[in-house]
């Protein structure tokens, strides 16, 4: 189908795109979903999810191991014992009054800017995994270099939005200094909005912040204006231990987008039955989300699930099960119903390896998300095992099938140019449209092109080496590091960066 | 979690029934959409391709080589031009208003009907594939042993209502007598209802009637009462050759259902544009309907579709593509918008064998095919690189994905026992419910028991073997085989099937 009237230099970057090779780094490409969002259930049932919920806030409360949060709440109004707080509907309603459905998440890039919420759906790679299955197929502890390169994968992707600043657990860099490595990494390896993620205690915060500040503008520049999410699970049932609140205190201080996430898991942390997980976690997202609005009226804040199951044979989570799924869509109708954006899912797995299971449960879990309404895909990429492992191959897998969704969602243009009538008519009854000339104007823009996926004859197949296909990603994923291209960094900045983590490293040492 | 107070055989019913052992062959179970279903494009959207269709069928028309067909239109007032016909919108809508939007499928084990239509969703292991991927991963010719074995892993599955009568192509029996020995094994080996598929002209037909009616209570038995669906593709563009217009004459005679299925690749017998593609298609499927209404009003048809696209670099068939997915829920919308019950997607892919791409790809079309409404899987098992091969271990995952989806959209039951808000406030801020009575209740039937899917900690995986998901289905694929167990048939109506069988034999070899 090639024109051979092209001269040589374009017809082989052609070649070059349509066989896949690394290109230039692009810049984020929005993944909208612009349907009638799927509802798994009634919304009659949503309301006796809510209905529950009230009900845990105002009769068993919430723990906060915190005393500035105790204060917050007491000062709001809400009834306390000891760190237990009872929430009761007129202050809920009252917080949930000011949160954002939308907003923007800033990048020290403003190409790369993210919108959270709405129709938009933001991904981002796994976070948090302390294991990594490596190039060769071995898992093996996280190291910095394995981070910087899911960096790399990152920066490249028009399909990552939002980067993971801990894709793995740098577990070769001392715990004391390990995310001041990390924030370094990906704020000079990317130019896209970086996500904090879990920040254990104040001081993190406070370094997370401050650097930041430093490439973003200043301190000022970011008060108030969104450019990280910070990250906090509720320890189910109903608990908030002392270093999730001294970070959602301090991020929602500076305004910064707060991600309340309950990782219940039915029959240990909740009811075995979905109904009363979901009615307890319900419980547990709106009581981190009334901490927010009383610390800060207007934060950002994400209503969150990675709530799912046990297996009830060995006490195994279960993230890739049909029950993490109706979760997911289950949690996206609550989220609406409250007017919040909403964070699931993912691409989620319990197999340890890059395999048939890792790919239909992740597949199950994304199209579910983003079906469901789903505006931010944390652990969007490379998940393995229950979140303990981030994979290469599957990352890059990962990379095809966000590409095939955005193609999926896509708006289709339906128009006199693409009904093609006329072109139907000419061909007509037993014809082909190889040659016609509308499908010369359309073929290359009309259909997506895989990178990974093989559509060609089996002898093709077998005599190009019988690869299957965790074999091609890992082929690739070399292939994209090798592309990588560092973005541009002001000197000055980069420097000053460097000596915040080189001062701070000295103080932990100290 | 086992409950020692139970006596030592319960205990290992439970053991081997939570280990997933096979077990007695159980009747099937239905797949019920209970949801609004998913419309990927405006209903403004779905008019306009309507509009387009109406146009093609005015002015360009479409071609049958039947005469037998062609007097079928005239008669009903179509104006045709040699084997061209064209046809207008009072005729179409004359057509239309006779469709049943929902049926029962009967088996000959009434426990098996099953219904087609409305919120059910059946599905049928893959159809006509020429290629075997066996169970030592080697790709062979189909033969009728292996017709016979998928014949038996079907019967065995809660999630297979509808069996496939060439789930491959038996290749060790002469094309002559081949339809009637996998007739013979479909209706001996299962009880569940059997489908035609593709039949090869009149005489192929009337052998198919004349058996299920052998087992079925004789011809009148079945005159009028849906038994077995035939597939009738058009040959795109705008093309029904005569064979399958023969079967499809014949079998609408007997008013019974038949699934209208074009196989429309954008780009080579449908315009690049999905819009054009999926205009011509519809305008096929109307054509063909309009047919099976005019023969018998009444005769139930199914809105079929196979279209997708092809690989702009090599013309293969693209079936896992993101456009076969957006052509599912199209033609899901465009079968809602006319009545008719649909038949779409199925477990589709690309992928010479089972990887991750063959799982990814299948989950994406399966997953579109149930929250868009489509009422029939065809291919719901089994399938790779493009309809060419038919996988045992693929087989035995897809079981598993089939009943992953049939617990993700059964009701979740809310009510006070489920919300469970005593156990909730018993167990209080950082308990857990291990040991709650409520956990005890219901943890045997909450969740979803996967049989090939882990959950399990990588040094037990480890230590187990190191399986990849297709290798435990392996293992499990010659379990499930060593457990069949045959469904009662009366000797009277076996030994007249095999009768029927060998006269035929006689008669086609002189």
């Amino acid at each position: 189908m090639a024109d051979s009237s092209q001269p040589r230099t374009a017809r082989r970057a052609e070649r070059r795109r349509v066989q896949g090779a690394p290109t230039t780094p692009a810049h984020s490409q929005p993944l909208i979903a612009r349907f009638a969002k799927f509802n798994l259930i009634a919304d009659a049932d949503v309301e006796r999810i809510h209905a529950a919920s009230l009900a845990v806030l105002e009769k068993t409360g919430v723990v906060f191991k915190s005393d500035a949060a105790i204060d917050a709440f007491r000062s709001a109004g809400a009834r306390t014992h000891g760190q237990q707080v009872f929430l009761d509907r007129p202050l809920l309603e009252a917080c949930l009054a000011t949160t954002p459905a939308q907003y923007t998440l800033h990048a020290r890039n403003p190409a790369n800017n993210v919108t959270i919420g709405g129709d938009f759906c933001a991904t981002m790679p796994g976070g948090g995994p302390p294991y990594v299955h490596s190039l060769d197929g071995v898992r093996r502890p996280g190291t910095l270099a394995d981070l910087e390169n899911f960096c790399r994968l990152s920066q490249q992707s028009p399909d990552i939005h939002v980067i993971a600043r801990k894709a793995v657990e740098a577990q070769d860099v001392p715990v004391a200094v390990r995310h001041l490595r990390c924030w370094q990494a990906a704020l000079t390896l990317t130019d896209k909005p970086v996500q904090s993620g879990f920040v254990n205690g104040k001081a993190e915060a406070e370094d997370a912040l401050q650097m930041l500040a430093i490439v973003l503008g200043g301190e000022r520049a970011i008060d108030g204006v969104p450019v990280a999410h910070c990250s906090v699970n509720a320890n189910s049932p109903l608990f908030y231990d002392t270093p999730m609140l001294e970070s959602l205190l301090l991020f929602a201080r500076y305004g910064q987008p707060v991600l309340i996430t309950p990782f219940v898991m039915a029959g240990v942390t909740g009811p075995t039955t979905l109904a009363g997980t979901l009615a307890q976690h319900n419980a547990e997202v709106l009581a981190g989300v009334a901490l927010t609005q009383i610390v800060r009226p207007g934060t950002p804040v994400l209503y969150g699930t990675a709530t799912s199951n046990i297996d009830m044979r060995n006490a195994n989570p279960a993230i890739g099960s049909p029950e993490s799924a109706q979760s997911i869509a289950i949690c996206a109708q609550l989220a609406r119903y409250y007017k919040l954006p909403c964070r699931g899912g993912g691409a989620l797995t319990d197999s340890p390896i890059p395999d048939a299971q890792s790919n239909y449960e992740r597949m199950f879990t994304l199209l579910t998300s983003l079906l469901s309404g789903v505006n931010f895909l944390m652990h969007g990429l490379g998940i393995l095992e229950s979140y303990l492992t981030m994979s290469y191959a599957q990352f890059v897998i990962d990379l095809e099938l966000l590409a095939m969704l955005r193609q999926f969602v896509q708006p289709i243009e339906i128009s006199d140019e693409t009904l093609a009538l006329d072109t139907i008519h000419d061909v007509g009854p037993a014809g082909h449209f190889l040659e016609a000339a509308h499908t010369l104007r359309h073929y290359r823009a009309a259909h997506f092109m895989p990178h990974i996926s093989l559509r060609q004859p089996f002898e093709q197949w077998e005599a190009a080496g019988r690869q299957d296909a965790t074999q091609r990603a890992t082929g690739r994923c070399r292939e994209l590091l090798a592309g990588y291209v560092k973005p541009a960094l002001d000197s000055t900045l980069e420097a000053a960066l460097q000596a915040f983590v080189e001062r701070r490293t000295t103080n932990v040492a100290r």
